[in-house]
């Protein structure tokens, strides 16, 4: 058993190969690739994309799954090896569904669009992306035809990013959290001027932000010996192994904590990379379905650290010292209330802890819309318009801050987004039981020491990898299932004591 | 037949794919790669070109060639289509000789090497490279055996960069060329004083340096919608498409020249990779052997444009400004004599043009030697040290300055050397041919007018990616075969000029 485990170990690593090259020409093409590139690295990416799953679906690593089945039986379910024949046995199952045809189709489509959304983004135009969104879309429809029967057409694209987790699922969670929020923000929005965050408007040196962004990364945890930092437009993480996952953030001229929760929020994610077991790497366990999970490290790293009044009692000096003398007469309450503002605002990656729930909610319903026929890609941008005035109250003036504000539909990402939230709803389950196993760690925060929060998430979380399911994780660690309660409760928390009620 | 074409090339557009890919994960290894990301890099290369290796290998490619050779009888001998398989046939008879499980032991094996290399050269420690120096040289021995039997085991290395070059060839043109260049050196060496450069040891900005380099290999028509310029320890250039191909540069504290002649060798090379014809664009006949051709371009670029006086009557008012006022008080005479000043020095790529063609042949005859077992890798240092003295009459004072100088071994590429110099040769056969069709152009050079020598050497050389050979290119643009006399008078006159004899 064990030679017929290394031969689809093996096999298994060059696809590994072949997706992480990928992944360093989609960040080459976010990062360098000048203009004229755009043609051809499509290609590229066709090609390797193409033959990673061509190699995937052969006869013989179906034979080997069926092969080492029982072998997989007699080992603990979440062993490394059981869980990589059951995982593997899942994906391989789905994508025998997919043609090679198809998976080449959509890189090369996919990156043409990105390319067409960034243009219509910068011009605000909308009517320049449509036609590419609508291939898009039709790939995507195409895709999870594939998957047929389905109980919501929604269901293999929301699985694609998170394995098991259903339209239904997404539903129910969404269904209790969204009334709750709501009610919060209409309360806080009778307390509005109980918080001040002009001061985050003052205008710091952009050098001096991305050094600030670096400083804080590398505190939290994040080897730059294996990782770099690189502007882009939209703040993403890269990995191509445990020993180089690379982050990028952004400068907003209007507002300085956006490098700072961009660069916290990727660092979280690309701990999770480097932090990965070792022997997982160039295994299936190392890509793959687990975005929830993912987003469940940024944005812990992001909002619950990141957010924090312990986090800044150790490093408002040093922002100080970093920006000095624009922030020297800031305090730590001032700040504390400015970077927690809750306030309904026309992007997603801007919004607070509050409000940035809602967005998600949109960007869920509408997908269900559109992949079920119930609106069209033309009546996008008046669809975004009118829910974004039903949920938050405002109507974005522009496209680019409206439904070209984000760059997953571009990349063919239907179905990623509600695993933002919960992966958010997910970090505060995690942090509760951060909390019961390291009581003092708030403590150990203040003082700047963040490796007990590091070592707990690597023990728990990260070195796991793909092997778990976002159910089976949060049993696994917290004992109960994935519940939006304790997020609600932590939001309300927070919130009433900032905003006194 | 024309299925059958396309066939061969959708084939051929996968493997191209592949390469090109692999060549983005090589410039990012240069350039950004994080020291964390060497072990994986290296798989991920093996694994690209174990598979571009594999698919071309394959009996329908085979097949296709076989079907397609008759078809290619009939055609003009220089139409794209016979090229392409009179030159994929010749590279299938080779590669089908060579295992996949070498390609891939060498990319690997290379890419860890090249990190060994970097430590070894920083350190100033030969032995540090020693084993993994060793190990490239025995695969390199390992492929030329596959192509035994062989009349010099060199041959099939110096093949592989330029087709149908072998090792009896290249001495019979440096035979000649040596004693012409040895008797220039000491004619030169009499009159040493007559040049003084030390002007270029100015310190100047690096950051005005690399924009310097910048409009320069811009305004020779390198263009920068389909490229970008980087620093890198070793210049290099790569391209992944004409749409996008990349160069690197350096500062050098010590000669601000150094920066200008490899921005423009570089901008050489890549123009001659952004104009090629596009239907040849992801065919075999964009990749592959031709590295002589190849640096006749930037060889080309580099000395018969930028080190001529006709370059700089146009360029030193734009240079002095952008110093201003580090080179208010140079002239034309006096840079044109510095830039041109020919002096014995341990590194090649600082050589001024006389002196440049002994240091390749010094590295011919070392690899030539080291090859056929007459030097072992542990002798290296005190060989290469031995033959600086006999050659140059200086003698490395360390490492760093003699055998760990250049990247090429580190990376496998025995053979390559030998291209720079026949470069060399055939630039003064391009520029005697470009000047009898153009004979207005060393005005148009002056007058700041490019686009002459570029447009005439995209017609006749750069469009034509690999479709001929060195020999067949010479005869076809100049008439007459590759040879050494037009080199060495062309440096006979321009340094007895320089030195009064």
């Amino acid at each position: 058993m064990q030679d017929k485990l290394d031969q689809l170990k093996a096999r298994l690593a060059r696809i590994s190969d072949l997706r992480r090259a990928a992944s360093v020409l989609s960040w080459d093409q976010e990062t360098h690739m000048p203009p004229g590139g755009v043609q051809a690295r499509a290609e590229h990416l066709g090609t390797l994309r193409g033959l990673a799953h061509e190699l995937f679906i052969t006869d013989e690593v179906g034979m080997l799954l069926d092969d080492l089945q029982p072998y997989a039986e007699q080992l603990p379910y979440d062993s490394d090896e059981a869980s990589l024949i059951r995982v593997m046995r899942r994906e391989y199952d789905k994508a025998v569904r997919v043609p090679v045809a198809w998976v080449e189709q959509n890189a090369r489509t996919t990156s043409l669009a990105h390319h067409t959304w960034v243009q219509a983004k910068n011009r605000n135009q909308f009517s320049l992306f449509q036609d590419d969104l609508a291939r898009v879309v039709d790939l995507q429809k195409q895709w999870a035809e594939y998957f047929a029967p389905y109980d919501n057409i929604y269901d293999p694209l929301l699985d694609r990013y998170e394995r098991s987790l259903d339209t239904a699922q997404v539903s129910a969670v969404f269904a209790g959290m969204k009334p709750a929020l709501v009610e919060l923000v209409q309360a806080i929005a009778e307390r509005a001027d109980a918080v001040d965050d002009s001061l985050l408007r003052r205008p710091l040196d952009a050098q001096r932000q991305l050094a600030f962004g670096q400083v804080l990364s590398a505190r939290l945890g994040y080897d730059y010996q294996r990782g770099r930092l690189d502007v882009s437009a939209h703040p993403f993480t890269s990995g191509f192994s445990p020993g180089d996952v690379r982050i990028t953030t952004l400068v907003d001229p209007d507002n300085f904590f956006r490098c700072v929760k961009s660069s916290i929020h990727e660092a979280g994610h690309a701990m999770h990379g480097q932090n990965l077991k070792p022997s997982l790497f160039r295994t299936g366990l190392d890509w793959g379905a687990g975005m929830a999970i993912g987003e469940s490290q940024s944005r812990f790293y992001e909002n619950i650290i990141g957010r924090s009044r312990a986090f800044w009692a150790y490093f408002l000096p040093t922002m100080k010292a970093i920006f000095a003398p624009l922030l020297d007469d800031v305090a730590l309450e001032p700040f504390y209330r400015a970077i927690n503002k809750v306030e309904p605002s026309l992007i997603r990656v801007k919004a607070d802890e509050v409000t940035y729930g809602l967005h998600i909610v949109l960007r869920f319903e509408l997908e269900d819309d559109l992949l079920n026929g119930r609106v069209a890609v033309a009546d996008l941008p008046q669809e975004w318009n009118a829910r974004m005035e039903a949920y938050l109250g405002i109507v974005p003036p522009t496209d680019t801050d409206g439904v070209l504000q984000d760059v997953h539909w571009s990349s063919g990402m239907f179905g990623y987004f509600p695993d933002y939230q919960l992966g958010s709803l997910f970090a505060v389950q995690l942090w509760e039981a951060m909390q019961r196993d390291l009581p003092a760690i708030s403590g150990d925060i203040a003082a700047g020491r963040f490796e007990g929060v590091l070592g707990w998430l690597r023990e728990h979380v990260m070195q796991h990898g793909r092997k778990f399911t976002l159910p089976e994780l949060s049993e696994r660690v917290t004992g109960v299932p994935l519940s939006w309660e304790p997020y609600v409760h932590y939001v309300r928390e927070k919130m009433g004591e900032i905003y006194g009620f």
